[in-house]
C-alpha cells in the first residue's frame, strides 16, 4: 500500500521513523511512500524508505534531495501521485481548513483513501468531507484527531456495538486542563502558560487552546462519528478559559470542587457546548495536569469513563500509523481474530 | 446459529430476555436457543422463542415445560445437541470449576464454540480449557467473565494492537469496593456487607469477593488473554479484605489515601497479586461505591484508565449476549466496518 505523506513537522516525521514499526495482520513490509510534501514543495521518493526521508528531514535536507520540486504545489503531488492513501499530518487550521480541505477533496476525487491528524476538514466541513468520501466509495480515519494516544473513538465505537449513546462529557484538551491544574495551585494564568510553553505541553501560539477552539472540534468530530451526525464548529455553544479568574478558583476551593474545561455532546437535547464548568472531586473527569478524560453515558444505561494522556507528536503519530495500519488489514482482507484462543 | 444454554439463573434469565435485541450485522433472526438446562434437568426447545423460555422461567414454569427432562445430565444434553455455541451462565465454582469445566470440554469435543460468564474453568484451568480449544479449532469468547458491562478485555485487545502490556493495576470486583467505601465511611466491616446484600450488590454468600477470589479470577483472566500467559488462580499472591480494620482507614485519611482492593499484573516480573493498598486521592483508581476501574500502562508509554459500573446480571448478560453477537458476525464472514464514514 502506498501513501503520500502531507507535512513533515513533528507529526510527520514522528510518523516516518515508527513506520518500519508499525504492528499490523500482514507484516512490516505493506507500506512504502511513495511522495512526501509540505508547505515548500513535494519529492516523489522513487523507493526511499522512510527512515532515510526521516533522516533527510531531520538533518535539514529533504528538501536538498534529488528529485525534491521546491515550489510544487500539493494539489499537484496529489494529481501526479500513484498513492492508495492521502495521510495528513498538516497543522490544522480553524479559520477555513486549508489547504487540508482541498487536498482531502481532491485525494477522494483519485479514489484514494484517506488517514489524517487534521481536525480541519471535519470540525468545519463535515458534510461536505464526510459526502464526498460516500460518493467516492473511499474511507476517511481520524483516530489523532481526537485524543492522540487515548482511543476516544475506537472505545465510543465499541461502546456503540451495544448501544447509543446519551451523552458524552468530558476533558478533550491536555494544554487548558494543564494551564487550569496550576492556576488551582496559586499560578496567575500567563505564568501557567509560559510553563506549558516551556515544557512542551503548549504549542507556541495556544490560542485555539485557551479559547476552546481545540476542544471544539474535537466534540464535533465525537458527535459526527459516534452519534451519525454533521455538526460544525458553529454549532458548537463555546466558551474559553480566557475568562476565568483567581477568584472562580477560590470559589471553587470553597465547594470542594474543581475549575474543568468540559465538552458536552448530547444528543437527545443538541446540546454540543465547551466551557468551564465546575466538577465534584468523585466526578471521574477531575483529572489534573495534561490528561484527557471522557465519560461516555450510553442509553442501556451503562456508564464508562476513559482517561489518558493528552496528544504529543508521537501519540498522534501513533494514531495515524495506527489507521493506516488498520486501512491496510481492510484492504488484505484481513479480519481481527476474534477468537480469543490465539 | 443454535445455542445450548447452561443456567436459568438472573444472567441466563437475562439472556433469554435481551437475545431478541442482540445489535449484529446480520440483524435479528440469527440465534436460536435450541436447548437450555440448569441443575435440575434440561429441554430442547423445539423452535420455542426466547421470550418464551424466559416466561415460562419467570412464571416458575420452566420445568414443567412438554419435554422437559428432569434430572436430566448437562453432559447428556450436550452430547444430543445440535447446537453450534455452548453458552454458560451457572454460577461460578472455585473449588474445582466442575460442572462447568467437563461441559466446555465436552462442547469443543462436539466442535461447538463456547461463550462463558463462567470465571471457573478459565481461572482454575486455563492451560486445559485454551490447549483443547486451539485442539478442536473452537472459539472461547469470556468478556462476561471481568468487568460485566465494562469492556476490559476488548479495551485491552484494543491496547494490544499497538504495544504490549507493561503493567495491569485495578480495582476489579464492585462489593468489595462498595464495602471498603462504607468503611471509609465509618461503618463496621459486617453493617457494610449487610448493606450491601440488601442493595443487591452483594451475593447472598460474598465469601469469593471478600477473600479476594473473585479478583484473582478476573486478573488472572485479564493476563492470560492480554499477555498470552496460561496463568492460574494458585500463581495469584492473595489477600482478601477480611483483615482490613478501623485502623488501617484512619491511617489511610491521615495521609490523604484511600483503602482500595487492588489487583496486580506486572508481566516482566511475573507479579500476579490482588492485595489491599493505599491509593493517592489523584491516582486514577480512586473511585468510590460499586465502581471497577483499570489502569492499562503499555510498553510504548501510553497510560489509560477505563472506569465502569462494576457487573449486575443484566450487564453480565450484555456481555454475554455481545459475545454471541460477534461469534455470529465472524460466522457469517462479515467485518467490522472500519471506514468511518458510514
Amino acid at each position: 500500500m502506498k501513501i503520500l505523506l502531507l507535512g513533515a513537522g513533528k507529526v510527520g516525521l514522528s510518523l516516518l521513523e515508527m513506520l518500519p514499526e508499525v504492528r499490523y495482520s500482514r507484516g512490516g513490509s505493506g507500506i512504502q511512500v511513495s511522495a512526501i510534501a509540505d508547505s515548500g514543495g513535494y519529492l516523489h521518493t522513487q523507493g526511499m524508505k522512510p527512515l532515510e526521508i526521516a533522516a533527510s528531514k531531520r538533518s535539514g535536507k529533504l528538501h536538498s534531495l534529488h528529485g525534491w520540486k521546491e515550489g510544487g504545489r500539493l494539489l499537484d503531488v496529489i494529481a501526479e501521485s500513484d498513492a492508495d492513501v492521502l495521510v495528513d499530518c498538516m497543522t490544522t487550521n480553524f479559520r477555513d481548513a486549508k489547504p487540508s480541505l482541498d487536498c482531502v477533496l481532491a485525494a477522494f476525487r483519485k479514489g484514494m483513501d484517506v488517514v489524517t491528524a487534521n481536525k480541519g476538514p471535519l470540525a468545519l466541513h463535515a458534510p461536505l468531507v464526510l459526502g464526498e468520501a460516500r460518493r467516492a466509495g473511499s474511507s476517511i480515519m481520524f483516530s489523532a484527531t481526537v485524543g492522540g494516544g487515548t482511543p476516544f473513538i475506537d472505545f465510543g465505537m465499541l461502546c456503540r456495538r451495544d448501544s447509543s449513546i446519551a451523552s458524552l462529557r468530558g476533558i478533550l484538551n491536555g494544554t487548558t486542563n494543564f494551564v487550569l491544574t496550576r492556576m488551582s495551585e496559586g499560578l496567575p494564568a500567563d505564568s501557567a502558560i509560559t510553563e506549558a510553553k516551556a515544557a512542551g505541553i503548549a504549542e507556541t501560539d495556544p490560542t485555539n487552546d485557551i479559547r476552546g477552539l481545540d476542544s471544539s472540534a474535537k466534540i464535533v468530530i465525537l458527535a459526527n462519528t459516534l452519534a451519525g451526525r454533521e455538526y460544525t464548529l458553529p454549532d458548537v455553544d463555546m466558551t474559553g478559559i480566557e475568562a476565568v479568574t483567581p477568584e472562580m478558583f477560590r470559589e471553587a476551593e470553597s465547594s470542594g470542587r474543581s475549575l474543568k474545561l468540559i465538552s458536552t455532546y448530547i444528543p437527545g437535547e443538541e446540546v454540543l457546548r465547551v466551557s468551564p464548568e465546575l466538577v465534584s472531586s468523585s466526578d471521574h473527569l477531575n483529572v489534573g495536569g495534561t490528561y484527557n478524560a471522557l465519560t461516555y453515558t450510553l442509553e442501556d444505561g451503562n456508564e464508562f469513563t476513559l482517561i489518558g494522556t493528552g496528544a504529543g507528536a508521537v501519540e498522534t503519530a501513533r494514531a495515524v500509523a495506527r489507521d493506516i495500519a488498520s486501512l491496510l488489514d481492510a484492504r488484505e482482507g484481513k479480519r481481527d481474530n476474534q477468537a480469543r484462543t490465539s
